[in-house]
């Protein structure tokens, strides 16, 4: 397994790509904003949404479309996240309706997402100008064009890809994503396409993609906030030639675990670049008494406003660490407790046994200035682990999202 | 029953206190950081504590000596919380100890309580310097001066009393408080001290106090974060002459409301002078199918560091008090929520049916530029109903944060 360079959601055979700027938030036109993405046959989906009662209609429409497994296309915009909007539905199914009259597929295959601000209704004329246009542009190096078409408050395009080799064929999973307020675990995404040629059934397909999940973007948390348009959905078109995986074999071992390789690197790129953050935060906990604890101990840290601010400022206030693995209802010994602060720069214990030890306060500084930090925590009574993604709190989360509609 | 102007902890008869300069925290020279309230007689006693697993010393110390609903004096410090130190129950159990010697009481009737850092070594020559000094300053003016010595980030004292007539005696309940950061739901304060003179059983007053806490207290955010050294706890003297509450009476009724009362608008002064804070926000929410589901909606909107953003720059994105609502866990039909920001300057719905309305911009913004700010949902579904209290989410909560142990 290996991943690529310049990797994205066009890297695996059979898939086209394009975006546009299409100026659906009418201030918007600089930035590509409407995007599809293509197959050229029809894939087996799978798909995880939101778990917000509030949802997009682009998310109401694309579970009704995908309820059969097969999908052939996405349409995206950002600009506008047709939420609690009267008219929502009507203008989901018009932009699987436009995409898939330009593409010639059915509008029951077509995904489709939006994101952007909640509550302002959603103007369709751009997407009926932009759609024929996108059409006619969808290539194979279009992936990272509609990677910046679903960026919003994003500061840099998430996208990667991962081969491997199975059944003798080589196998490419692309992926896209944006994300940069509004995260939490579960899903601590906004919206991520997943693309691959791998031959490979709707139900091993959404297996594989919950596994992947449950250790990446669910462990993701930018501001505790779990979005209304959270939807990630992956597309498997068959084209490497490979056997379908139908069933748990070595080739769904090896499939789930790229998927998970690549989705894991996709959810630190949205953690590094939460909204306003200066550093990537990694939170790994090992020694719990399960991984459940380990993983409830993970997402407390890192969601920790304090603990947030206190890394934003390269103030090793291990205190709060401790703190936030108290309340987060994690079954743990607090006298046992190891935290270490890690860098490039170095490494540096600083609480032992749950009890402060003495510690350089200026080798402490150094690695908490460098922008990604992990908080190494050892709970010392079992074999549980995880790691839990986040970012630090900075006066730009506060900048950006004091003034976020205008 | 009616509020005290400058009511106090040491507002209700048969209370003394006092506060000092001691510098626990070696920087701090001008602050107030050590003090003591005592009661003339031992008072029946109860309390409620931090949820979280990693606890102070004090409120391990303080949990043993109230066990018989017996106390008569508390002794508290800021610049320290003395917490996950090796020495801390020593430490703790000590301060009770020289409260006691220097008050003529016994030990095991002090509260203790410390509040500041978590995690550095506690010094005890400042309280063996100070305990003596502030015992010889205990007057029935103190209790400001109590009430400063336990101020950390707070920008202003908290404290009120309140008064109410019981089998015609003149009862009066005084309570001071401190909290700023870790601040979050069960218990949402750090520190509060609640005296009065009424007679009241102890296990009557432990229900009052829970009652009251559960509407007030535990009703409060700053940024989620649980405090390793909440302690609330209540002293009351009998001094009042009224007949002892021992049953869920009338009395026991009127007791209950005067001090609810009282607890929220502590809790409202906590939660307005959050760390950083310029705003208190309030949210109201009624017609939940239950006050449960009310109470999980209106917590999840103050709680939104995306909402306490919107706020702070006076920006009307009601759709992220929808997307909070919608990701509390509270039962919920979507479509029938109404929204209204108001404030002294006015009120304005801005949601009808869970989809926007035309509304003003300018009007909002007047509104949301005054200082004490109501989110009023209506869920339309039922008669539950309930207000939790928080604050908007500034640069100066990220300043103070990120720089906080030096």
């Amino acid at each position: 397994m290996k991943f690529l360079e310049n990797g994205t959601v066009t890297s695996p055979k059979g898939f086209k790509a394009a975006g546009v700027i299409a100026s659906v938030k009418p201030s918007n036109t600089t930035k590509r904003d409407i995007m599809m993405i293509a197959s050229d046959v029809p894939c087996t989906t799978a798909a995880v949404f939101t778990k917000n009662l509030v949802k997009s209609a682009a998310v109401l429409v694309t579970k009704k479309h995908i309820e059969n497994g097969v999908a052939q296309a996405v349409i995206a915009n950002s600009g506008n996240a047709n939420t609690c909007n009267a008219d929502g539905i009507e203008k989901a199914e018009r932009m699987a309706e436009l995409a898939a009259e330009n593409l010639g597929i059915s509008a029951d295959d077509v995904i489709v997402a939006s994101t952007g601000v909640i509550g302002q209704v959603m103007p369709i004329e751009p997407f009926e100008k932009a759609v024929p246009e996108i059409a006619k542009l969808m290539s194979e190096n279009g992936g990272s064009d509609a990677c910046e078409a679903i960026m919003t408050t994003d500061t840099v395009k998430k996208e990667s890809a991962v081969e491997l080799t199975l059944d003798g064929k080589t196998v490419t999973i692309g992926a896209i994503a944006k994300g940069s307020g509004m995260i939490h675990i579960n899903m601590g995404t906004m919206l991520s396409f997943v693309t691959t040629d791998a031959a490979i059934s709707a139900e091993m397909l959404q297996s594989a993609l919950r596994e992947a999940v449950e250790v990446s973007y669910n462990m993701v948390s930018v501001d505790g906030d779990t979005s209304t348009n959270d939807t990630l959905a992956i597309l498997a078109n068959g084209k490497a030639g490979n056997e379908e995986i139908t069933t748990r074999n070595a080739d769904y071992a090896a499939f789930t675990e790229a998927l998970t390789a690549l989705c894991k690197k996709m959810a630190k790129k949205l953690a590094g670049d939460g909204e306003g953050a200066t550093k990537l935060i990694v939170c790994s906990v090992k020694g719990a008494k399960t991984n459940s604890d380990a993983k409830g101990a993970a997402k407390a840290v890192i969601c920790s406003s304090l603990v947030k601010a206190a890394i934003f400022g390269a103030d090793a206030n291990w205190g709060r660490v401790l703190c936030a693995i108290g309340y987060s209802g994690c079954n743990v010994d607090v006298e046992k407790v190891d935290v270490s602060f890690c860098s490039k720069a170095g490494e540096i214990l600083v609480c032992k046994d749950g009890a402060g030890v003495d510690f350089s306060e200026e080798l402490a500084k150094q690695i908490l200035l460098e922008n990604e930090i992990t908080i190494a925590v050892d709970l010392n009574d079992g074999d549980g682990q995880a790691e839990a993604y986040g970012c630090d709190l900075t006066y730009d989360y506060v900048r950006i999202n004091g003034d976020y509609r205008t």
